[in-house]
């Protein structure tokens, strides 16, 4: 191939402003956000428009060159970095960042794939409507990743994943074709669901260039409380409370252990732990409706106390000011943070059935124990979506080398559990290339052909994000 | 190809209850529900059990039959209807129906693609769950199809469309292998979403045997209003007004036209009207959350008195007993009855962007009026997610055939406004046999070539259900 061609004709379709060929300026492309991954690309192109990705795709198709799809690169599992042999290009979605259009009665957003999620949030905001993807790298996360990774976080419970808010998408396909999909409709079945078979894809089927994101009415009334639970089996019945009262008032039933916490108040002394009693589990839950002072604050204090009545709760607070609520959420929000501070970690994010969150943290949680005493088991997580971040932390002044020298056989070990009760190895974060040498064994025989069939199919020339999802 | 031998391979595999081949008995399968098709087939297969249907598959595969699937045939599209020419069995999921498990816990329900829609809604009911989904033909219609057409319905405003409830799938592909996908994971972003591109996919990529769907808690407090409103925009309003206190209680937000409201009154005088108002528009609002006498009834007057104020509504009534509230949604249910007591009538299906309604409905009913005067238009349906049956009914006292004979122009004038308003020309219903023929026009382009690209893909001997979605 000649290079020198190539950047020529790549920089004729995006200008000089939308291509980077310094290494040193497109090293921070070349590395994901976790700096476990660090690749190489002849350049990263930054287009402006849909039809300058179309071009930029037909080029790499002419040249051989295959290319990186990338949003906010925080997929937390490499999926948006490049491998470091081949030829290959990054194609940065970050200047396609305009919000087309916001229709308060249809209550739709249509957004540009470059767009970041906390600005198309508060864009919704002053429109006075919500989008409630509520994920920890929203200040940097773009839509286009969002939707290409099936983004989850806090409010999945009560809204769904990101699938759930994508009406229409703007897809630039592995022959450079734009798949025009940009409808706003709650109801089209018209044959094959196209959108949903990028949603999730990694960028490996197409490139999202734009979405329509289905909004919901804003928030006008919060109340959240932090509750100490004896046991993870009282924590469901307590789910199943909520539940049973308004299940669309629950926005949060966020899960964090007792090692969790302490590790929090042990870091963060500021954040005056606000109940009397220490306990095994504690529940941070969000109520949320859109009208103001309709009962809300009432419905809650019903619940908690036929709660305390039933034994279900041990303790509760219930915030009385705004300070107070973001303070009572700051104990789930530094559980990573406090985690960071105390060693060497090992991230696991899994789900398994909500009815066997009890038996999976209990049998993980011994397995590791029995791996590397003195360990710190500090799981948290969306406990009502059964979405556990089942978190491991270097014993206290242990040594973090020795104790990552055992990453592989503890994740193993909690995978396994996972296994045994027909759970996920990757909840909400995807594969990308940190755990696609783990589908053949979780998701083998007909799911991975059927998989591979359709890349086939769509990219038949394995042209867009090579190296991810299927195993190398 | 020798019938005989192909019979009496498949008797062997599903004995000789689980075949049928008497012209006589296979009638019935062989003719849609409307009796607009009417197909022919070599045999009704009725097999017992996932292994059964696929080891029916592969021997279609071997013999080189295609294979109908079909659930309760109630479609209405002819999906389940099988060609007139060419060989094909049909395979009736009907004998498989096992309710496999239900979890109160999870909020899940394993049911086999046989189980009658209805019977999965009481089965889930009896465990104090709730199964959302609420169509005409819930007594008939099967699990499997409700799952491969993405059956929506009254409470798709609140809960989705069918789409939205199924966590796991069971599906037989297209040469015969077993996807055994019936995980009870809210979360799982492990590669492509495989369920998402069997549902909605009319059979023709695979056959549904099973499936994991979600359920929600049961409503335990019910509350029914039918409002007398000037006009749409005012409908809207009065939604808008609705999601601004809890869009989560709003079970069904449903309109009829002044139109349908005659005809209902006309052929059920027995259902006193109960305004004082003939009106432009009326809406059926149902209300609904778990907990029982949590002032849901206080919230509904509160928003209706606003309403008022605000002159967004001339009159309503809120249903003072189950008796009433059965009674006031009978006005809605018998739409489609009192059209057809009423003559001819042609069905259309679609939907459009939220806010576009009220312009879609008047230049539909102008362009209607301008093809055939006297012309009955009736519109009704999911107001709040865009869906609208706009249903047309021949002048009273007129000539039935020379009215249907304007079918088509009337037809297409309709879909005319529904494509420039970006809408669907199937919001519910899906493709079938009935307009397959709509899909260049509609879906052509990048969108159709990436269908068939899929199907190629996955069927590549189009082996499942051919003639439905695509144009023959």
């Amino acid at each position: 191939m000649d290079i020198n061609s190539f950047i020529h004709d790549l920089t004729s379709i995006v200008g000089s402003q939308g291509i980077i060929t310094n290494p040193k300026d497109t090293e921070i492309y070349n590395t994901d956000w976790r700096q476990i991954f660090q690749g190489n690309s002849i350049a990263v192109l930054r287009p402006q428009n849909t039809q300058e990705v179309s071009d930029v795709v037909k080029l790499c198709v002419q040249y051989d060159v295959t290319i990186i799809p990338q949003g906010g690169n925080t997929s937390l599992v490499g999926g948006a970095t490049p491998p470091k042999q081949g030829n290959q290009i990054i194609l940065s979605l970050s200047r396609m960042n305009k919000i087309r259009n916001i229709d308060t009665i249809d209550s739709t957003m249509t957004v540009e794939a470059g767009v970041i999620l906390e600005e198309a949030q508060n864009a919704a905001k002053n429109a006075g409507l919500y989008l409630p993807i509520v994920i920890a790298s929203q200040g940097s996360a773009q839509i286009g990743g969002v939707i290409a990774t099936n983004a989850g976080g806090n409010n999945t419970l009560r809204y769904g994943n990101a699938r759930e808010f994508v009406l229409g998408l703007e897809v630039v396909t592995a022959d450079g074709q734009i798949l025009h999909n940009l409808r706003r409709l709650r109801k089209d079945n018209t044959g094959y669901a196209l959108k949903q078979i990028f949603i999730g894809s990694e960028g490996t089927l197409g490139i999202i260039t734009a979405a329509v994101l289905h909004l919901h009415p804003l928030p006008r009334s919060t109340e959240v409380a932090l509750c100490a639970v004896p046991d993870l089996q009282h924590a469901l019945r307590l789910l199943h409370l909520f539940n049973n009262y308004n299940p669309a008032a629950l926005q949060a039933f966020e899960y964090i252990s007792q090692k969790g916490m302490d590790l929090v108040c042990q870091h963060f002394p500021e954040l005056n732990f606000p109940l009397e009693t220490k306990a095994p589990v504690y529940i941070v839950v969000e109520l949320a409706i859109p009208a103001q002072g309709d009962g809300l604050r009432e419905l809650f204090e019903t619940v908690l106390e036929k709660a305390f009545e039933e034994e279900i709760i041990l303790d509760a607070v219930l915030a009385e000011s705004e300070t107070q609520r973001l303070n009572l959420w700051r104990f789930r929000e530094e559980q990573s943070e406090s985690q960071k501070l105390s060693g060497a970690n090992i991230k696991n994010d899994v789900s398994v059935p909500i009815s066997s969150i009890p038996e999976f943290i209990e049998r993980a949680t011994q397995a590791c124990e029995a791996i590397y005493p003195g360990i710190q088991v500090a799981p948290f997580g969306h406990l009502g979506d059964g979405n556990i971040h089942f978190n491991l932390v270097q014993p206290a002044n242990g040594d973090s080398k020795d104790f990552m020298n055992k990453s592989h056989d503890l994740m193993d070990a909690v995978c396994a559990v996972v296994y045994d009760l027909e759970g996920s190895f990757s909840a909400e974060h995807g594969i990308g290339q940190l755990k696609n040498y783990m589908m053949p064994s979780w998701r083998g025989g007909v799911e991975l052909e059927l998989m591979e069939k359709i890349k086939q199919s769509l990219d038949p020339k394995n042209i867009l994000n090579p190296g991810k999802i299927f195993p190398n």
